[in-house]
């Protein structure tokens, strides 16, 4: 089994920027810990993160065939990315949309997003357990 | 360690109502799952199903002091108990908002919680294990 | 056959409260026609009312499967009683929903019903007579 | 006693047209029927269908005065045809307005009547027999 | 010197329908009083009146080519007939439009004119007398 | 018979301003017309310009016992000052509002009117001709 | 004279919740300032609390009789209860709408009242001592 | 094969009205065309302009059995008529809808279509050409 | 301590003005009233009107520094002065905002009030007294 | 004569991807087309692709002086992407907007395009042949 | 040249309230700077503030003919005064719109402007040095 | 003291691209004036232009440690971009918003700007002469 983990744009931040609402954790933290418990639980993970709506939607293209799940956290794409649900829908795949925050506490145009409604599930407000949880659960599927 | 599990309407009913959305487990199931998991990470786990919103209420509020955090599917009072989110915000409890379904996908006035802004965080859309990672995030916490 | 009339709340101060709206006929006086031209066209007739939305998913959920049929006035339920619409939905009975008044000539906030588009049909407007032909056509079907 | 019957646009199609909504009724059934019930309830039946507004205005304007009461499925004018709704005011008779599908149900646009609110009542959802429901009320009023 | 007057739906019945909004002025009376205030102004009046939208148009575009101006009541098709409105823009002819009573006073669906940003004034309740001044008016320009 | 004339902000202007749109006729040459056609049909003609808002409303209070009608401009206060409503709604007086250039073909802004709701009623578009024509509708009243 | 005081949702939390909100006086403090003033005023003071919006429909039915005004603190339900407004129309009470806080100072969904259209009056933003105003107002009538 | 053509209110002006917006191509010109187009193409043309509504449905509802498919300008009608909507959905023809100008540059309400999610697909923007076009895929198909 | 009150416009026609919202007791009255209850509290009571959105916050700005309170009925301003809104918070003193009659049962765009965010507290629909309750709450305070 | 063609995000995947929407034809297939039409009608034709919406503006700034017309098909960048919007009215060519299904009879972000507005026209719903017809139209230009 | 330099309501108060937001900067220390930036560049600089909007009107009025240009800071006014607009664009002068703070971070009703579509251009977030710099570009212009 | 220069979409079209709106200045020549503006207040100035959004935020991540400050001109970017917007918030950096015309005389989408909220300032409608005057902003500071 092999799930495809992608970040939205400025995720590659992470840990450096605003850590009072993302944490201090970073995005190598959180490869790591996924890439981890990938190991435990026999699921080859492939992470990917992109500032460039294109670069993700190419990255999705190309590892769709050969991936049986997708965990995104879209960041601020998730609000007005309209090309990467296409995508997503396209790959028909069991998707996993994250959130390191609580959006629905955040500003309002935080409250949308364009991809839940082709996602199979969302995880928000948990941190960079959200992700492990996501993983977990394409795992046991 | 001891989590409160708070259904809302109809959810006695599941298992029975609308397979092709909610699958057949019970809501029997799912509670025994959740005492049996809870077991296992050493978290004490008491659940309680009402189809009255002043129900749910009254035991939040009976229970909140002795609890250490709150799963709640709030079925549809998701979209329109502010009692209930005032209820919640007061208990100032770790909140998990679970819903077994992917609400983005279904009609409008399920995208909208008003119980989402004052929540710790969601997990939508992945059926009752979503109850189980919201268990494991709280004793992981 | 049986048939299970729900009325929802102040509905039993009727005949008593706004007669100019509602005229001087009592929940009583409703609740017996029904019967009496229940027992004219071979239908059980079971009523309720309640001021409790949990009361009266309660009594839909435990009367559904021994009913062929279901007549419902929510009040004022009916403009944002989602779980109501849930427990109706998930009945799987014919339903009609019945208004005794007019409501598109009332207060805007009466012209939006959550309950309609899971119904089968509405009358409104007919005043008690409304329900006698609900049931007509119920028994008709 | 005599009640008017209008039909509004693309009504004279039924029963050739998309039959799993409005069935294989043909209005000529509908007609005939509701001919027939007003022998037995002592009521002149006069129907008209058009699918021109103002033919429906000009019918309505002629007939009101030697009329006791209005039956009107308005069909699409339902929607948006305020000319529609100006001649039935102003022709202060009991109206019915009569849809035979669940209105609420389908399309959006479909949801709002620009008529309702100078109706006297409505049915819509219970079929051919929601006309005949509506005349059986005139007649007992 | 020429004026083209046209009636929109449910004119004809002025003076017969709801005389505590429009008063008992009939339509007959309004287009006497425009002729004759007419002959003293030295200009030749046509009426004209029609509850079909489509006879409006058929008439405006039979006589734009022989006329100097517009007077329209459209009636309820002031909130909906795009289509009368592109003949009129169609026309390019001086146009009034002219209601009798304060539409602003009246249902909110009245207070917005799809005509009136292609005429070129407007007179509302003044009244049939709003007829005679929108007659003065183009007759002094 | 004694008519007021208001005239709201920047029409003291008129004739140096924007005479593409309000032509080139200046406020004292419409103040000039209303007084002689005042003359001719007996009525006394009282006009008063101001910027102030509070002005306009003081000069209708201190005015209202001593006139019989209200011919106002409200110029931009058309569209937001809910005091001058209140001060013309208090006075009880017949009221034509008149704007100059025909508003529903200009900026959205100007098609909404606070004050049309509680005037008698409209004259736009008819240029300074419209206040002789409210002028003479007061009088013939 | 005799007073109904009726408190919605989670004010039986009062002064152990949010006191940065609502200070720290509790419910009972409130009941028995109420009704000593009672005392003093000579009015006779009855108070209920209830979670359940059918629990304070119930009340409210079966003390409006025996009533002469209403003093009530909606909580939550003050932004969805039509129910409970229905309820109070139909006591046919003088009735204040009492809020602790300022409301218009807190979420957006708190600026709106369901109940305000049919109350007498409200006070807002004024603690605890809001009630008590509201009892004087009464019983000064 | 057989395709009807249907032109909406006010095509009959095309090529007198408003040549800046739709240039000076006649409805005859268009329909020589299309007839024309048609014979090389072996398909017979058949065309009808109304300015009624009534007639547009009438005429579609008369020719549907008989027709391959529909080419639609439904000129303003676009923008309201669900009555043709419903009719065009009934007939169950492929069905292009052509605008001459792009709708999408001109005035917002029409870029509105109700007739669009009924049809096949639209061919906007391209003047007389795009009825060829139109009618070339229909032969095409 | 010292109370600055302050009335919007048209308050000055209290008494004379549309009695049947608004009583018959002049503002000379009120203010008498305030004055008089000032003593009985050793508050010094200061009132000022103006239908001069300007002249109240000049006022205001000049009495700010020796006032130890406010109570304003902004009149119409209500809806729509944000000057006024800053020139109070600017002020930092406990506001009352008082509305003679409930506006929340009158037109719609009484029920928004842009001064109610930055104000203390709201009482609104208790007529005169609820002025003297303002005082009454800003001397017990 | 030379036409650019531009395809947007994810129409690389045409013909794999969701063929019950989009059918089974490749892009390669549908270029392929476009090219050979070209020979025939004179016409040299350049085609693009990316999922990079900066990509696309890239290549059009680059491509936009050799050429003598646009046929885009901006696949999700219809709904949001001005700054392709603004790449495209800054080229001043003629522009046809193609998208292969009917946006109309999808989800509703579909039906806004903010590309249309400085198109020259669209064509909707005709499948890969919109591109030929598009082709067809600007060499028959 | 000669610059106007008008300041709407409350900025008198500048430097004394809510200095966290404005700084502590008066008035008439922007007013020098800016005299005395005006005296280096050649411009001749004359101030003006008043809490009326009227009072701005008129004095834009008068000075208007002998000024080349204004910097206006409109405070709340920019939200609601077009009135204030209308006087402006009649002046037909070089406007800039300065405002102190940022007002996009700020409540949403600060976010509109009813003056910036008639002004040259918009400086805000800048404090007193805003005015400066709006005054060096109209020198340099 | 160093200062980042960012320009979004289509501004390396700036003087050959609609000079009616924009002028002929290159944004070579801005960059030009910028830096040699920035030599004589001792400013390093950098600049980048991407049609890019990915490479705007690869940019501004990249070079946001060793700046001191940020002048963007989003291009249409301003509108949605908020991927953008969390990259400039992350920064932490004082950021001036710049365009080059007045966008509020312009479409309406134009109007909003998902970059203000996270900004210092904005200056817009000044040209090119509005990035030197943020320069000198940000030098001062």
């Amino acid at each position: 089994m092999r799930v495809m983990v992608l970040h939205g744009p400025n995720l590659n931040m992470l840990g450096t920027r605003e850590p009072e609402i993302y944490g201090r954790t970073t995005l190598v933290d959180i490869d790591a810990a996924l890439v981890q418990r990938g190991v435990e639980l026999g699921v080859e993970v492939w992470t990917f993160q992109s500032n460039h709506e294109g670069g993700l939607i190419d990255a999705l293209q190309a590892e769709a065939s050969r991936s049986d799940g997708v965990i995104i956290n879209p960041g601020a794409f998730t609000h007005y990315s309209y090309a990467l649900r296409d995508a997503l829908a396209a790959a028909h795949l069991p998707t996993i949309e994250v959130h390191l925050s609580n959006v629905y506490a955040r500003e309002p145009f935080r409250h949308h997003s364009v991809i839940a409604p082709i996602a199979t599930g969302q995880i928000s407000g948990l941190g960079w357990r959200g992700y492990v949880l996501a993983l977990e659960w394409l795992a046991a599927r």
